[in-house]
């Protein structure tokens, strides 16, 4: 498996229920880069249902939040020219998350979302991640990703 | 506890993983009127964080959406001058899902979530939802609740 955006978060942001890697019942979710978007694959478990046969919308909406997230990290690092893991980090909370579910996405497989930066702009990063089920694209998320004060989180 | 909207919701509508009393693995959102909002009440687990000692955005989304619809359902029964629970069950899908994150939501307590309904039109109810952390506002929803066709999630 390639080296995911959030393998490199320091281990006292690694404990997000979506993406942290040390969060034992947290959904794991992991960004990786392709071209000029990040891409996740993710599963969701038999019981990430709205009804049955459906994928609940709030699992979609985690996707996009920690995927979000990812990318605009990641972009953050990428316009500074540094390398991605590299200290101080950069890590993005989320000020604002809106879905548009344009279908119902069915349960069963594989989910990818792919999410491209929209807009960067002082610590703003507007990310655009959409979600595909079968390569049809059944939700659409847009994230204001906020760079994180970095004392955030630590105690 | 007293009865909560999603207690009338029919089986096989139960099974959200948001708020269906037939998900184990659920979060078990339960809504109940008071006086012209609905009030949810809910303990985040341990591990639904954003970093330690704060609640993850993601299922702060999942409290706007399934408390929202909700209190969308109970609204049209409301509307409709019916019983809340007689059939034909009025039910209804996030066509759209806003939050804003005003602040770190604390973890360590419950989350009290009021809606209101800000507009119904047609199929459509838009709600605002908004959480609060001991008496703060940390977050505001706004989701668009659209009325489920009826054989929807049957098989």
């Amino acid at each position: 498996m390639p080296l995911a955006i959030q393998d490199d978060y320091p281990e006292n942001l690694a404990y997000c229920y979506g993406c942290g890697r040390l969060n034992e019942h947290g959904h794991h979710i992991r960004s990786t880069w392709d071209g000029d978007e990040a891409v996740a694959v993710f599963t969701p478990e038999p019981w990430h249902i709205a009804v049955p046969g459906f994928v609940y919308g709030g699992v979609i909406a985690s996707l996009v939040d920690c995927h979000s997230t990812g990318t605009a990290a990641a972009a953050a690092y990428q316009a500074a020219g540094r390398e991605p893991g590299t200290d101080p980090a950069f890590r993005f909370v989320t000020g604002s998350l809106h879905v548009d579910y344009l279908k119902p996405t069915p349960l069963g497989g594989p989910l990818t979302i792919r999410a491209r930066v929209k807009e960067m702009k002082g610590r703003k990063v507007v990310v655009e991640s959409t979600v595909y089920a079968d390569g049809v694209a059944t939700a659409v998320g847009n994230v204001v990703a906020v760079q994180m004060p970095e004392n955030f989180g630590k105690s």
